[in-house]
């Protein structure tokens, strides 16, 4: 990071109570209390951090208005806000636009788009990027440098398509959407059917259609369905590295985390949560508010708002209980052997 | 997808037994019988499904040639066929070609091409592809935009090399093999020794050969050899991002699903399916037509045709029957316990 | 591979002790005991492979100075070292070194580089690379063929970035860095807050730092930091498809395979191992010298220098156990039954 400010032009900015203490140091970046060093700004947030503040080395802090408790260091401000969690967020959402800004519309003169692409003037295009015929681009969307547009794809405005990118033939990208680098959207789905020995491939006809304001992880693959759509709803959120198989639908506002697979045809409703390395079979359904934990193995229906773990999946609570009496199989296994003795000696 | 036929142009190009019932609808979509709407193709193919079709609202339905049910709706065909599953992946195959065409002979002007590298003038080179030195691509390979082909690296008849693929110098690809966008081929193995504290990195000297009519997935990743070759048999197909490990050896028509990794050295038979995140440690074999299912840990040889299933793996009836007798164990806890008591009481 | 040289020429590069026997073969090929063929070069390390010395094929074998066994056969050499895996280490970097070729210093005509990026004179610039603005790419750093460097992003000397990876805006890369085909740094990390009924993202203004000697897979991604940095330590080698969640902080010289997921804030000490496919929680500490398994899934604290299993993981010795246990549970469960039968009729 390559920031600077003052704690004057810093305060110009947010919403303060009020000031204690002050500092001369440049603010250059930020930091937890326990890791802050001089020139970095710190916030209490958590309460149980709050004995932290005390020993904290930065040159400014955020502290809750209602903060009681150990004064500034010398050439240290403490900046009493309502809510240190938003106004560092509102902070970092100024620096965020300061240091990757988006690139100016208009196209490099590398890129190779296809006399029937539809490029809003508004829009960027990036070096090295291909656009495939009757691909639509809309105002405000980035394409960034060596990303792919397929045949008929759309790209919707403002949306933030990264490098190497790569977006297949007829995908739909609603507005506000952003895929991270190195994702793949629309390749054939992995439909394979087995024919006298030798593997034959079911073509894959469908799209893939990503509603307003989804992120798609870096890394990340949509494969297009077998006829029809792959659907992601709006809101949705993938982390990198996930494979999401073809025929998929995925409702809105879900938190899908890194390395996880889900098999074609499955359908996942609204404020869904897949914890990291979660895997589903296909052709299942999970319902609306569902959370499943980290490595769990879903392999049948998923009712609404439960919590599943393991694998197969079961409801959270289960799961702990029986990871507590799987540690004790030792126990179990001697206190058998030890009742048969008993038993033993009785019979005699 | 932007197609349109009419229920005269389907009949054209597949075999009806006969039809009943028609539409003047002009047919854009192909939909399961309980999601179509006016405008699709729906099909009839599982006999479970036989009661959907009073209700469906397709414009035409494939049925089985013996179908005896509710006929035709208002503006509705029921077309007879032998085999509603085959007529349908005929249609597909059509719809597929005309979409996704095969781009043309020839070499986009922006391609860096090495002057000792082969290219037939049958090959289509996309936009900004990297050919290295002494490469050979055959007639009718596509190597798509921004894909990389490494020294002395060839591809195969009519293979296709999607957008941003990586292949490394002396892979060997065979013909009609299929790389999915973004995939990394020959890659350097993960191979280092530990030497006095710090880790060294042991040369990778081998390539990766990868067999006729192989499937590739996307962000898949095949290291090449510490030295020989890592091998892709002849008509296997391997889903998206999957690890195949350096020296791995893998037969002939094997299916491996997605999140599947696989470590060095391991050899795998024929006709093996490896479901998803499967793991496989390095230096063992799997036999012939073994089936692994998803999530399994394999850690030492498996046996030909055998189903495995948990981690380690196990046969699957054994994995079930443990994870019936896993969700019992608060049960078996109980009734030590009960025991116990018995027991403490009887001894007073 | 394309190698060819003579047992003269061999044994011009290695420190020989004695030669028996002797070949006209020209050596093209490395191959393990049992699968060498005439023109291969084979080693005898291990000594459970003694006996396979006696059928091998290949034209010279290396053999320990203190081997005593079958001489050599027709037109075969074996070649007498101190240390045969040492010997074929030497042999194999020669090999490497000839037939992967660093590329000349120099920047391709088709490269886009921003005019305040400072290229040193002696980095290699494939073509169709991006570089930002004021990004730094140091003396004998090779950026291939259609890499991104990002703005402000530094690579150290003698690093190699390889075709179309992405390196990230303010990245900082070290000397002797290695990081393989269409990774993914310094991307955004996976950050977001629930808000009413939406998912807000909150900016991610960090960076990513790699220290020296770190080695990065195929299509592996490591998130930049929510704000300060995700630190990859001095030596540490990453294997392919690994997720490395935001603000993690990893030490030196560990071994992560494929597979990997570590959720954000997470820190690895130095000398850790995980093995592929091992999932991490957030905000989590790991130390010195611990090894995970593979598919193990970590959820809290682990001690310097033990080797962990299972999922929750816990110590490698009691996961073995419980493994065996686990397999008795039928055993167990008809003992339970029939103990209950014998109080049954001992009660009547």
């Amino acid at each position: 990071m390559s920031i600077s400010f003052s704690l004057e032009q810093l305060c110009n900015v947010i919403d303060t109570v009020k000031i204690e203490g002050s500092t001369t140091d440049m603010l250059s970046g930020i930091a937890s209390l326990d890791t802050a060093k001089p020139g970095d700004l710190a916030f209490l947030d958590n309460p149980k951090y709050h004995a932290q503040v005390a020993d904290c080395k930065a040159s400014a802090i955020l502290v809750p208005a209602d903060y009681k408790g150990a004064g500034p260091a010398e050439n240290q401000a403490h900046i009493f806000v309502e809510k240190p969690s938003y106004t560092l967020a509102h902070i970092c959402k100024q620096i965020e636009a300061t240091l990757w800004q988006k690139p100016p519309a208009g196209t490099h003169p590398s890129a190779a788009i296809d006399p029937s692409a539809q490029v809003d003037a508004g829009a960027h295009i990036g070096a090295f990027c291909s656009i495939g015929a009757r691909a639509k681009i809309a105002k405000g969307a980035v394409i960034a440098s060596g990303a792919t547009i397929g045949i008929a794809a759309t790209i919707g405005e403002d949306s933030f398509i990264e490098s190497g990118v790569r977006i297949g033939a007829y995908t739909q990208v609603g507005a506000r959407v952003h895929v991270l680098p190195n994702a793949v959207i629309g390749a054939d789905g992995f439909g394979f059917v087995p024919v006298n020995g030798v593997i034959e491939k079911i073509p894959q006809i469908g799209n893939v259609i990503i509603e307003d304001d989804v992120e798609i992880g870096a890394c990340t693959c949509v494969d297009r369905a077998r006829f029809s759509s792959t659907k992601i709803g709006k809101g949705t959120k993938i982390d990198n590295l996930v494979q999401i198989g073809h025929n998929c639908v995925i409702g809105k506002y879900c938190m899908i985390c890194g390395l996880v697979g889900m098999a074609g045809s499955t359908t996942i409703g609204d404020y869904v949560t897949l914890a990291g390395q979660v895997g589903l079979s296909g052709h299942i359904k999970v319902g609306n508010g569902a959370t499943i934990g980290a490595q769990a193995g879903v392999i049948e229906n998923v009712p609404e708002g439960v919590t599943l773990l393991d694998a197969p999946a079961i409801p959270v609570n289960l799961a702990k209980r029986l990871v507590i009496l799987k540690l004790r199989l030792p126990e179990m296994w001697s206190k058998i052997k030890s009742i048969e003795k008993q038993l033993a000696e009785h019979a005699k």
